[in-house]
């Protein structure tokens, strides 16, 4: 059975110091909730979304949550979204729309209650959903969601989500529950995108375990943890390397004798200081192209400006 | 439909070159062996193993591959191995086995014919039923097969294993020898392992593509050539940086300015060249204890010895 201890962000976090906690009345995070009470957390303010899309239903989830806090002896933020509008309005999916209007709430929140750090219930199963739909979709092998990620509103609010429980399963956090008597809201609208997200959760993951005999969950967590390592060495690395000339060009001497992992940092790193900030793996690979010098020596950015190759030197010119 | 000149190895390698290839008489490897033919390379030995598994059927694929060798004007090396006996005079596993039967028999041609380089029919679907099953049982993120891998047989014989074919799939390869009218031998015995790796590549890569909507094969196949990156930015770090002292101790001020990559993969190098072959990752984070003064300063390691911090180093005492 799930303790306390096993959760390794709660012993190296602050306990009296502020923290806000994202709270819906689901499984997740009434358990986060609870879990934060044991450990011993004295300072936290619950914060409630409804998202306006469920009616009466999400009054009922609103009422939950104000009575757990205060059971617990927290204070409480709710407020009322409106998706649907934002989603008429700004031409934006139900997904985004949601996600924007959890960000503005969360730095409302940040601000009134002079606090960045915003606690999330998400866990070893939504985590592994993410790494394997990331995989699917992306080129940077496993990335999943970070223990601790600094975030940036729109409106330009700084804040930090934390996740303690990324290494915990579902399964274990609702065992907890049901072992403590906690109750939770069943049901709840849970405005993510959905379907292949859900199906890669509900058929995939129990899938690979049966055919494997070994938990998928777990190995997609430590895929995660692994190529967050790596992503850190590739940032070490370039901060150990001169790369650029001291007119701020890509030295190209330089740049060929670093393994192609830092090649294809490095240059994303110089496209985004020129403010070509949508570098995917496609436009590095043809920029990484101009190190050979049988090959072209410019190739174009989006936005109609020139990546070029000259005097042993890679310089943006604008569009 | 698939051309010669998608496949990069190709254009890389040298043509009049002496090159083993391995040819089951199976749709993979016999396209292999036309396209190498059709890209020109005019000095190839086929190399054909009976693993002694299937009886007449398998005296069957020996004739196709000879025929087939002698009309495109390659020379041809077939052996009889015998699978069974090995497995019951060693204890070994049939995949285990059949494998150490397959080194032994290119070790033998290796020396025959002075060439160590075996091409080998891989290809992508391999390739992501390969980078899935690691997944699921290891530690190391996305890791698959590789292009070119050094390898050396158990008898000491140095090959290297080339796999132009990795980025193809099979239904590629099945199209193009239907396209050219290139018959071959179905229902090969494939001595591999089986259920687990057949499961993962009959059920879950189709699911997967039919979830996400993605091409999941090219997805695992991104993902083992980022992570085939990574551990070359590893292996690139570690040599720019001095991590043992002048008596070839750890040096723990140096370690613990590293990145955790990089952390792991010093301890792994230091356990190894103190005779620890089988650091897994457990071992590893146990180690990596060590690096903080408030936990114990001496861990217990495989084999009787122990891992010690003294003197901000750490040595390895023998068991």
């Amino acid at each position: 059975v799930l303790t306390v201890d096993q959760i390794p962000w709660f012993s190296s976090a602050c306990h009296s110091q502020a923290w806000l906690v994202g709270v819906s009345g689901g499984a997740d995070s009434v358990a986060l909730l609870h879990l934060l009470k044991a450990a011993g957390f004295l300072n936290l303010t619950v914060c409630h979304l409804d998202h306006g899309l469920r009616g009466q239903a999400a009054a009922g989830d609103a009422e939950f949550v104000k009575r757990l806090a205060d059971q617990l002896g927290y204070a409480c933020e709710v407020a009322q979204g409106n998706v649907r509008q934002r989603m008429e309005e700004r031409r934006e999916s139900l997904e985004t729309a949601a996600r924007h209007e959890r960000h503005a709430f969360f730095a409302a929140c940040a601000l009134k209650y002079g606090c960045q750090q915003v606690l999330l219930g998400h866990h070893a199963d939504d985590q592994a959903e993410t790494v394997l739909w990331n995989l699917l979709r992306g080129s940077h092998g496993l990335r999943g969601m970070q223990t601790v990620q600094k975030f940036t509103t729109e409106t330009g609010v700084e804040l930090e989500w934390i996740r303690p429980l990324l290494g915990v399963c579902h399964s274990d956090l609702v065992r907890w529950l049901e072992t403590g008597g906690h109750p939770w809201r069943e049901d709840l609208s849970n405005a993510e995108p959905i379907a292949i997200r859900n199906r890669l959760r509900n058929e995939v993951l129990p899938q690979l375990a049966e055919i494997s005999g070994r938990d998928a969950v777990a190995a997609l967590g430590r895929g995660a943890r692994v190529t967050e390592e790596w992503l850190e060495l590739e940032t070490w690395a370039l901060a150990q390397t001169t790369v650029l000339d001291p007119q701020g060009r890509l030295h190209l001497p330089t740049l060929r004798g670093l393994p192609r992992a830092l090649q294809r940092r490095a240059l994303r790193r110089f496209l985004e200081a020129s403010g070509i900030r949508a570098a995917d793996s496609d436009l590095l690979e043809r920029g990484l192209s101009l190190l050979e010098v049988e090959h072209p020596a410019v190739i174009n950015l989006p936005g109609g400006g020139k990546l070029r190759r000259r005097a042993a030197r890679l310089s943006v010119e604008p569009g």
